[in-house]
């Protein structure tokens, strides 16, 4: 019974998530799902890639908070069009609520949308919502057991974006470890190392990004 | 529908979460339900928290993961009876997983018991599982907006474990800041400021336990 019911709500929400993709497609516009655990550093990734692509590209992002604006808010002081999903309790955001803000944006004048969903590892892999693909950051100090625990993440993701790096040399954490064990989850991935507050490997990830986009325009 | 379907859930699980805590009652066990995002360190202060404490109390752990073994092999390797359950998916332990493992300790034999969730700042923090109370950790590397943004743990929990302390020098976080956000959302939380790595603050953590042992043996 609970299982079916679980099964039934997953597939009523591939059938919106579907819907959402093909208006994104039909307006050629790249969207992207951004998970990670909390405090991982998603709006800070997007802060820091929306001002390395201004020049380029325009993007907008709907932020997933289960309480509180403060992710939005952030993102407007960029410039961008950003608009908060408050999820009330909610664990992650479905194609519903993603399909809930579309009256807010101009999809003509964007290029890149991104869903930065709630920060969990866990619930946001199990939910579609109308994404071209699945983006995932870890953060060094959540440790290279991560792929082996969290497996669904990994494997679903088509990025993984190691994130601050520049705390290596105060954590007992591997890079290449993290690789290996990220590998075996997911051979396809591709991944970035990073750092949000030095900048360093972020260049490669932002051309990455507009190959992407390119692609699909 | 849906909504009441989640009721139900919540209901049943209440319902065995008590059935856990009259058994727990009646062995005069202390049993707390350690929650937080993935990587914050709870195996790490378990680790410690049991060879700290190990000439004056017997505890056992429930390590709770989605898959992997992993931290029921750490905690073994401590000397402490130890249960790995894999929830396979699930986001979060519930009082039914809990019971499961019930044949597996000694519980005349034991002062403390340890649920370790799930690494997840939501989910858990809806289940009650039997414990007496709740301890969450949240790492200085999370960031100071954690308790405005996952209220209902922070609201939940008897006791926060503010860990990592020795990375304060090289991560933007003000350690007050975590206080005053986090007695905004509840005014009864008892804070604990500990490193892990260096050890820094266990002192005060253990002594606080041994007292709610002695206050319930």
């Amino acid at each position: 019974m609970k299982v079916s019911v679980v099964k039934n709500i997953l597939a009523a929400n591939d059938r919106i998530a579907q819907e959402n993709r093909a208006i994104f497609d039909e307006k050629n516009l790249l969207v992207f799902n951004l998970m990670s655990s909390p405090g991982a550093g998603k709006t800070s990734l997007l802060e820091k890639t929306i001002v390395a692509l201004k020049d380029h590209l325009n993007m907008g992002v709907i932020e997933g908070d289960i309480q509180s604006s403060q992710d939005a808010e952030r993102i407007a002081e960029t410039g961008a069009p950003a608009v908060q999903i408050n999820t009330g309790g909610a664990c992650h955001l479905d194609g519903n609520m993603i399909r809930d803000t579309f009256h807010e944006f101009d999809f003509d004048a964007l290029d890149l949308l991104v869903v930065e969903n709630v920060g969990n590892l866990v619930c946001p892999a199990e939910f579609k919502v109308g994404e071209d693909f699945k983006v995932m950051i870890l953060s060094v100090t959540e440790g290279e057991d991560k792929p082996a625990k969290y497996p669904l993440m990994f494997h679903e993701s088509k990025v993984l974006l190691v994130n601050k790096i520049d705390l290596l040399p105060y954590v007992d954490c591997s890079v290449e470890r993290i690789r290996e064990e990220s590998l075996k989850v997911n051979p396809d991935l591709t991944i970035f190392e990073i750092s949000c507050k030095t900048g360093e490997g972020l260049d490669a990830w932002c051309d990455w990004l507009k190959g992407e986009i390119k692609a699909k325009a």
